[in-house]
This record gives structure tokens, sequence and C-alpha cells, in this order.
């Protein structure tokens, strides 16, 4: 397909792709962020026994029914429970048990009064006041009752579900399998970070800012370098890491331009293009392809459209392949602070900030050639083909990033 | 200090400790979510030389000055101009040189023709628009003059600060040292994942629910494992580790219960406690010592009473030392969709679901010993001391977590 809409486009990339269902057991420790492999039931109940909130003394309520100021009770303390170390008394009429917070309730308690509200002389505690049965009581279960479904096939790991999954006793956890997500910038004209600058050469700008983009999105990358710029050099080193790849993610080489060489080693690799050109401003040329049923997403060479390309396609792309629901692009409107005063004959994406409903546009361009400006940015907005310009007060869709 | 306020309580810590100085080099590709240690002033130009935004003709506009559909302009090419391959040839009167986009600006040519626009007839081309001088054409230090202040010391570096680096040729960046965070947890009821579980134990979920939000931050931590639940047991291990570390972060013991080793454990150190108790619930017997010039956050045992605090206390303490101001509470208000009908004697902050200016109470307890309700929760409403119950559309103070 040649010169498709936006939506068409993603359209064609979510359904050529499958979700990762591998799962593998990983420490507690390493499944922050991780998406849950299976449905997690309680093997278990937390609290796993009757205990006490607080501390002071586990009592019988019903030896407190008439204690008050002016008639206080005396109990006799009997032993102490404490976190980790019940009691093994049972308690009878009048008597009290020490217990810590945290304490399993001794046997023949139904309530806790709190250390600040006893009175201790001698040997024994004064009360003077009542207790209901099961004030300051945990029950068993109170938390999590035992074979509960606590979280879902598809949840991603807050620290939160690691201390439930923690307080259930796992060590380990069964997480889905992360995508493997290559990264490869060819472009005659790019240089390496810290090697000289050659005349009408470029450094790389691409690979660090879409793998750290990656990155901010929770997920690895591995950088797929080759040795020049060449077609049948560029497929070989396609063909050798396909197979550990989930997606690749190409910059450069998609345009018209002669050295675009993107074209032809999609030929080389004979891998189905799905589509190329999108119709949309920047990022224009974007290319798909498959590959050994894996997504070859070749996005413009230009930083600023390859990140626009990047949000637009390659987020949703690894949103559905990780199962992570969490990392699609969302979408919002607000209210223009600001004039952009210039026509878009093509549906365009310009770089905003946004906060509190209201857009504001940054100091500095708006070429796809600039990504400076970009650094205070945290939304894009979406202007329709045709569009004349955008006034102050105009209400815009936008995507945050 | 003893039963301080909250804000009293975040005072003493904020001024008792110093944001870490030292700086170190690491490679872009590690310094996401890291500190900009220096001003980064732009060692170059960028893009470092006038180049062609798109793929066309360089020539010079004044040659297209009569051109129309009527009267189209020849032109005759003599070189191309690739990016990252010059043209070293001069342009001159009625000649355009074949441009790539990103290619360096041909000299002699001040505009750039569209290849759609142009129509190639044997060898020539033809022209039948005028252009302007510097259409399509992109100026040298158009994204970034040499020498600009590019980003501030402190800055926290994102995806697109690290593009802007790698733009720059910067292999390596200077960065603030990141703290180094210990996690202690205290308790003989704390039995380690994976074991079996003795009568009145309980699994550890606050090392595991601690270190995961750490995480979530953007932190690593280490876990500071103790042999037993002894007072110079603890105080050993912590003598031991202390000097490794900038924070160290501890739960339990800290209440008035005879088995509250903390207290002595800060006596055995000989560490100076600043406070302890602080006028909230849950969380209330937080305790806060310095133990050579190291601060010691002592928490609640309590699992979601120490998720609280943490976020209270912790959370601003590791974001001033590591100058990561990105991660202080947030603040802001909210409208209540349920009622609370409980009595606050103290300050209370309680878990809830916050979005679109809404807060919602989540299904099941608020009890500080239940967490599994917290996993849908994304805020705390502060309560203040005295508060007889939150009715539907009160308007309530928020701590975004």
């Amino acid at each position: 397909m040649y010169n498709v809409e936006l939506e068409e486009a993603l359209d064609i990339i979510l359904r050529s792709i499958k979700k990762i269902e591998d799962t593998e057991e990983v420490r507690l420790e390493n499944a922050l962020g991780r998406i849950l492999g299976e449905d997690f039931y309680a093997p278990m109940a937390n609290p796993p026994f009757d205990r006490s909130p607080l501390d002071g003394f586990a009592l019988r309520a019903k030896d407190t029914s008439r204690a008050s100021k002016s008639n206080p009770i005396t109990f006799t303390p009997i032993d102490k429970a404490y976190a980790g170390s019940p009691s093994t008394k049972s308690l009878g009429g009048f008597e009290a048990i020490r217990i810590m917070t945290g304490a399993k309730m001794p046997s023949g308690a139904n309530c806790v009064i709190r250390l600040e509200d006893c009175i201790e002389v001698d040997n024994n505690i004064i009360i003077d006041k009542t207790l209901e049965a099961f004030e300051n009581y945990c029950y068993k279960g109170e938390d999590i009752e035992s074979g509960t479904l606590l979280l879902e096939r598809g949840t991603k790991l807050s620290a939160i579900d690691l201390g439930v999954l923690g307080s259930m006793g796992q060590a380990k956890v069964r997480v889905i399998r992360r995508p493997k997500i290559g990264i490869l910038v060819t472009g005659d004209e790019i240089v390496k970070h810290g090697l000289d600058l050659i005349d009408g050469k470029i450094y790389d700008t691409n690979g660090i800012l879409l793998g750290s983009r990656i990155r901010e999105l929770g997920f690895e990358y591995v950088k797929i370098n080759t040795e020049k710029d060449d077609p049948k050099d560029v497929a070989y080193y396609i063909r050798e890491n396909i197979e550990n790849l989930d997606v690749l993610i190409t910059t450069g080489g998609v345009s018209v331009g002669d050295k675009d060489i993107f074209h032809e080693v999609i030929e080389i690799l004979d891998a189905k293009q799905l589509f190329w050109k999108v119709r949309m401003q920047p990022g224009t040329p974007a290319m798909y392809s498959i590959l050994k049923d894996k997504p070859i997403l070749s996005l413009s060479g230009n930083p600023f459209a390859s990140l626009v390309t990047f949000e637009l396609l390659a987020r949703p792309l690894i949103g559905k392949i990780s199962s992570d629901n969490s990392i699609a692009t969302k979408k919002t409107k607000g209210i223009m602070m600001d004039d952009f005063n210039k026509k878009s004959k093509n549906r365009r994406f310009i770089r905003c900030i946004y906060g509190n409903g209201q857009v504001r546009l940054p100091e500095g361009g708006h070429s796809s050639g600039m990504l400076l400006s970009m650094t205070d940015c945290n939304a894009l907005i979406d202007i329709e083909a045709g569009n004349t310009g955008l006034k102050k007060s105009d209400e815009v869709e936008l995507l945050i990033l």
C-alpha cells in the first residue's frame, strides 16, 4: 500500500503482529514493570492469622462491660505475645496478655486495649473503659482471602503489586517475555559519537534518541550496527539479526533520493512491504515490512520526524507485541494559548507544551530538523490536512508523549 | 524531638542532609534519567552546515524569477549532492545540483526545488514556478548555535535531551552520582519469600514494596540483611554498611512494644535521633536519626504505613539528596465522589483513586495492614486532625503517588 492514512498504517501494523505469549519466571526483585504472565490467585490468606493492629493487652471484651472511670477493673497479665512469637496460653476471665503490633491473637481473647489506655499497677493492669468484641482486632484474611484472584494476566507489575506478591511468600513471578527490539540507523552522513565530524556529515541522533525513548517506556533495545551504508550490507546485517528480534526499527533511507537504500534493502531481503508513505508530516516516508514474520518499521532519518513516527507507529506496535497497555499513546484535547500561523496541506503533527488543559508552543522552531525545542515539550498537536492555521483559544487534538 | 508535625519532620530531614555533589562520566546509552552534573554548552552548531530539508534540485532563486507555466525555464544539472557526500562544485547561472534530504547546500545555490516540482527532460530539468531565496533551505545552526547553553546542571536527562547531546557528538555525559540507598527490614515475624511460614509469622512485604518503589522512582537500592532480630545484630549490620550508603531506610521496630528494637539500635550505634513519632496516621512511630552524617529513616513495619511514610518522608529525602526535583510528591485538590465515614482524631492519610479532579475510594479496606486495595490507588487524601468524616462533593487535599 502506498500513501496511507495514519489510522490505516496503524491498522496494518497491528493486524500484522502477534502478542508475545511465551512466559518466564523472574525473581520479584527483577519484576518491576513486567507483564504478569498468568492469573495469580492467593495461595494463602493475609494476614495469615487473626492479629493485633497495635501494642496493648489482649483480653475478653465482656470482662470490660462494667468498666468506667468510677469502676476500674483489674486484669492479670499472664503472658506476652510478640509479632513472630505468639503466646501459647489460653486466656480466661479477667486475664490479659501483653500483645505487640502484628502478634497473633491469643486463644480466648477477642479484643485489644491500647497500651496508653491501661494503667499498670504492680503486676496488674487497670482498665477504666469498655471495649467491644473485636475492637482493635485484625481478622485472618482481612486483606486477602486465600484463593482470591489477586492480579490478572496482563497486569503491568507495580511496586504495590510486587508488595502483594511478596506478602504471599512468592520469591518468583511468571511474566511475559519482553520483546527484543532492534534499532538500525542508516545514512552515509551519520558519524558515531566521539569521532570527528567530516564536512557534510552529522552525528547520530536517532540511535540514542529512539533507544532512550524505548528505555523510557520500560523496554530494552539492541543497536544493530552495519559496516557501510550500502543496501547489500544493510540487508546482510538485518538478515543476520532478525531471528533474534521481535521488532526492528530502522531510520533513514526511506525517502525518494537515490541513496534512499531501504527500497533496495527490502527487495534484497525479499521482505513483504505492507506500506510506504503515510499521509502526515513530518515522517511521510515511513515504511513498514515483514521479514520472517518479524515487523520492520522504517522511519525517516530526520530526528524529529523519527520521534513523531516512533510515537505514532512504533509505540502502539511495541505496546501490542509486549501486551503492555500502559504505553499506548494517550489522546486528549486542549485550548491553544498561542497562534500557529502556518497552513497545513497535509495532516501535520507539531510539538507543544501541554498542562491544565492549555497548549503552548515552544520557543524555537518547529522545523522537523530541529530537536532542541522539543526538550520542553510533552505533547503533539494533531492538525488536520487543509488547516489554515491555529488561533489562540482554538480547541485542538493532542497526543500525550 | 518527639511527636512532631509532618511538615516539621520533613523540615528536620531536609535540613539534615546535603545534596550529593560528586559527578561521574557515563556513556549516553546509560544516562537516561540521570541528573546532569554540569551546564552543557553546545560545542558545535546543529545542523553543522547549511543543508537541504528535502529531495530536489539546488539552484539560484533569481534564475527562477521569470518561470511560470507558460514560460518554463531549463536548468542544467551539473552534479549530485548526497547526505554525507557533498558536491564540491560551485553552481552558476541556470545550473542545478541534484540534492538529497540532509545534504550540504552546494556553493552558489540558495534554494531547493522539490523533485516533484521539476520535469526532467533528457539531461535537463524544467521549472515552471518561481522560488524565493532560501526557500527549502536549512541554515547552519538553525537548531542549535555553537556556544548556546543547551542543558542546565540538574536537568534529569530525557530521551530527547540525550538525542540533543548525541547530535552534538557526545559519547559520554557528566552526571551527578546516584545515591546509594539501603533497605533494612527488621522484625522477628518476617519470613523470606519462598520459605515456609511458621505460625504467627508473615512474609516480607516491605523489602520488595519499598525497594520496587525506589526503582519506580528511578533509583537502585541494596537490601541490607541481618542475621537475627536483635538490637546488637541489627546495629552491627548498620555500622558495617552505613559508610557505603547515602541513605538507609529501615522498617519495623519503632513502636512502643518491648521488641521494638530500634530505640536500642540507635543507642548502640550512638546515632543522633532527630525525631521520633510524627502526628499522623498511619506511620506514627516513624523515627529519624543521623549516623556518621548519613540519614537513617526508620518506618513502621506495617506495609501500608511504611508506604505512606515512604511517600511523605523518604521520597522528598531521596529527591533532595539526588538533586532529582521530579520525584517530589505532587499535591493537588479533588472532589470526593464517595463518603468516608470515619472520624480522624489525628491527621490521617487514606488511599484513593484520583482522575479528572474526582476522588474515589477503593473497594476493600482502609486498614493500614491492608495492601491489596492499594493496587488500584494513585493518590492519598490528606485529612486534617479532628475531621469528622468526608462527604461526597467535599473538596480534599491530595498527594499524587
